[in-house]
């Protein structure tokens, strides 16, 4: 954590916090912070600074809150992800808030195994727990908005086209692909398949929608290098 | 596994292999190839190509192997990665290889926990596991090469300067950074420091060996992200 995160309502009208539980035990144990550090901070959803640790007790310490710097910008991008397997998905969706996407959308696909979707790590206070690690890594404040589309025909066919409209709208799919110029503030949207690729039909529903087909090269990439090769490539 | 991978020793005279464990069990139960099918595979060190399942029974099965296509092109690139916690690197080592990095070398650093440096998982025999692992992801063949540096000093001073030589040799730094330019061909040596950072003396020593900092921009990414992030952006 090179930051910690709160909610607005844990602070007191002065800007006055009282912690426990995990964040307590990493302030604790692995900062090894004691009365009078100063530590770095951040309200979720709000702005980012210190806090200066005014108590200390063996369960709980106090902080002094000054937030007044604004997160990291986001980058303007709309990720949309077949639904990898859940180890994978955790990963991921910490890896996502980590690198400033500012909208996940988990989808369907052929390939993706319809056990997927019942696993109990999608939760969303479980995917908001990873977000929140990210976060806590990158030094961000702001989470990433989260959708579920587990039907992928109506999603490209009825949403897709207003979600792509004006945007670079991109499907990492190797055959047919154009290079990947890197352009920091173009809002975009990017498509990433499952293992084993979107079958040739969802290819078809993503051009129709109005995306291109993009490439990162011969080799085959897991989902979890793809991604950060292919933001860092476009950003 | 998009390419299965066998030694040369493993093939006789007609390029006829008898494969059993683990790659038999992923060809029969997670490609759910048959006699008669073609899989993917590839000489470690050589060429790929396919080999045509001439045999299948209930614990081996037999290939006739045809490999000649050369492997995808290596990063023209010399990683330096302070010793990253042993499951990170486990993870690390299977990414590098993916990517393409042509030769790792793991360094001690004054944050790198001295216990990191007795992890089983660091087992010359292991590293080359998950090595290939990455290689049989992304289609290559090569393994990079390995090198251990337990002693930082010794290896920034008498070491680093001829590692550099004629190429553009940078650290991962996000103080007095230069920017990352795009350059696919150009030999590189990238240095990349431990969770908090190579301390003051430790980036003095890589720029007194002709190091360049350059910064991948204000979130603070765990090196797992990092590393693809920068490859992406370098190369």
């Amino acid at each position: 954590m090179n930051l910690i995160l709160l909610e607005s309502s844990e602070l007191d009208a002065s800007s006055i916090a009282r912690i426990s539980g995990p964040r307590f035990n990493h302030i604790r144990d692995v900062l090894r912070a004691k009365t009078g550090d100063t530590i770095k901070v951040g309200i979720l959803g709000g702005q980012r600074g210190h806090a200066h640790i005014s108590a200390l007790s063996d369960e709980s310490l106090e902080l002094k809150i000054c937030c007044d710097k604004p997160p990291p910008a986001k980058l303007p991008l709309t990720l949309i992800l077949a639904l990898p397997r859940p180890k994978a998905a955790r990963r991921l969706c910490r890896t996502i808030a980590e690198l400033g996407v500012q909208k996940l959308i988990l989808l369907n696909s052929y390939r993706v195994e319809k056990s997927y979707w019942q696993s109990p790590l999608l939760a969303s206070e479980k995917v908001r727990a990873y977000f929140i690690e990210g976060l806590q890594q990158a030094g961000d404040t702001i989470l990433p908005e989260l959708q579920f589309e587990q039907r992928f025909k109506p999603f490209a066919e009825d949403r897709l086209p207003a979600i792509t409209h004006n945007t670079r709208a991109l499907v990492a799919h190797p055959y047919n692909a154009e290079s990947t110029p890197r352009s920091e503030q173009t809002p975009t949207v990017l498509a990433v398949g499952p293992e084993g690729g979107f079958i040739p039909y969802e290819i078809d529903k993503l051009l129709e929608a109005g995306m291109h087909t993009i490439s990162i090269g011969e080799r085959i990439l897991k989902v979890e290098t793809a991604v950060p090769t292919l933001l860092a490539k476009l950003f």
